[in-house]
């Protein structure tokens, strides 16, 4: 894609799909002996997320592979409307399309492995953070310059603010 | 700011207010599957801050847009003024500086991302971690060698001392 | 051994034992001062267990020395055979390869430290993680190109996922 | 000291005093919203301090200035006695070597920081991670190649355990 038409995507975003273990996180999990989960997230990520949701109307959505209900949590704190245990990711972006009514030309993907590929290669625009997997970062439009966890969402973020600015 | 400058105004700094995440941290949250959240912090920033109490007057305060009670569970160990949920810094700084009868001049404030630009534009003198945003960069008289909660607010502790010395 | 001998071990795999701390993690433990201890994991080494299990045969084992039983909690969530508390790995393993009766030519030994090692040279494959102690990488095999809790494990999963392709 | 002197040291120790943080950890603290600390210590420290009990009769102190009883914890799990809480460290060492009747010159401290700093010029041996802080290295006759809590404490032990064989 030319720089142009990722910039033209951009500004005409509806929908963002964000993968959460190597997007939000670090792709650790921390686990303690009585077998309790916990994930390391990013503050700027955060102030990130809440400017998008101030400055525009794209809906934005959180799809995981996971079964640990962490990222329903970390969901919750950024009022972001998630989906976790996710087993078929492709299934359910069809289904969110269909609930939303919105074209996936319109829509990004932000991913990082091998189960969010399929998705990255269907929707208008796939991105992928700096440390992804070589087979996410092969179907990305943009590869963010952070790492996930350390600031890729808020650049992602502030992409989309400095395109519509 | 020259460095002459610089070293009158951290001569006679009168208070400093800091901001938390990314300052005292890293800018990383950790989230437990039960909802706990907590932060990683610096025992030598620690150090600095006990030092600084020791040896000079200066009136101490963090302000934090976050709501968690873990930056005031962290300021109390440090026995730190803390306010904390504070959503405009401008006007919380402006309230700050009646209560403490302080000139806006003779106060530092260290931040490291957008919600701190304006507070550190009108105080006397402004720093931030090496691994703050551009934004607060841009407007910082010190940029410090540390990154935030790797040391960042010891190594400016130390600066104070030193100059002090 | 030659590349081609150590492909050929690969496709040939009939077991792999795991260490688990500094291979599946950093080699770290958090400790909480209630004295609770954690450690950090690496969801990408998840997938790649996923996918082995689902592409081969290949028996999984963890066998480690600690104690805590935080590493038979990872290996739960896992589905991975564990052993931990193993004090002396080379009388473990013989007994394991007996149960198994599988024929020590064919197994893999992922290790990072001292008590790995006699383990390591017994075995037909020998791998670590870049950030191995040098005795482990004195009789690795395969010195993988990730350090221990960055995607080491998913790495020798994929090594073998490919060869087999 | 010349490398001979090193050695020499090295080969008579009769105590090691270790500071905890930044030592046996990376100077970090883990704050959760509850008020509970956690720290990041490291398995191959633990494994040399165990070899180092195993082949030599070197008595094994941790002295820390943290009130917190974590410092504590890890130590009852290494089996290492421990005066935390420590204000003031040369009176701490002058007692301890009192009570366990050993000459200051065959004492090694491994401390980081300006607390640690009155010690280590004191004992025969001084030693302090890579990371430490200025003042710490300029006191040092060894400094470590591995920062705090990633192996320093292991690499000691080596040393000392390669000298005797």
């Amino acid at each position: 894609m030319s720089e142009i038409e990722t910039a033209k995507k951009l500004r005409n975003l509806k929908m963002i799909v964000f993968d959460f273990d190597g997007v939000f996180t670090d792709n650790k999990v921390y686990l303690s002996e009585n077998g309790l989960e916990s994930v390391r997230c990013d503050r700027s990520d955060g102030m990130g997320i809440e400017m998008l949701k101030k400055f525009t109307d794209i809906v934005l959505v959180v799809m995981s592979k996971e079964k640990n209900v962490v990222v329903q949590k970390r969901c919750d704190k950024l009022m972001l409307e998630c989906y976790h245990a996710v087993d078929d990711k492709p299934i359910a972006l069809e289904k969110l399309l269909d609930l939303k009514n919105v074209d996936i030309e319109s829509v990004a993907f932000v991913g990082n492995d091998v189960n969010d590929v399929d998705c990255m290669r269907q929707v208008g625009l796939a991105a992928c953070p700096k440390d992804a997997y070589s087979c996410a970062i092969d179907v990305s439009d943009i590869v963010l310059s952070r790492n996930g966890g350390e600031g890729a969402v808020r650049e992602f973020c502030d992409l989309i603010l400095n395109e519509r600015n």
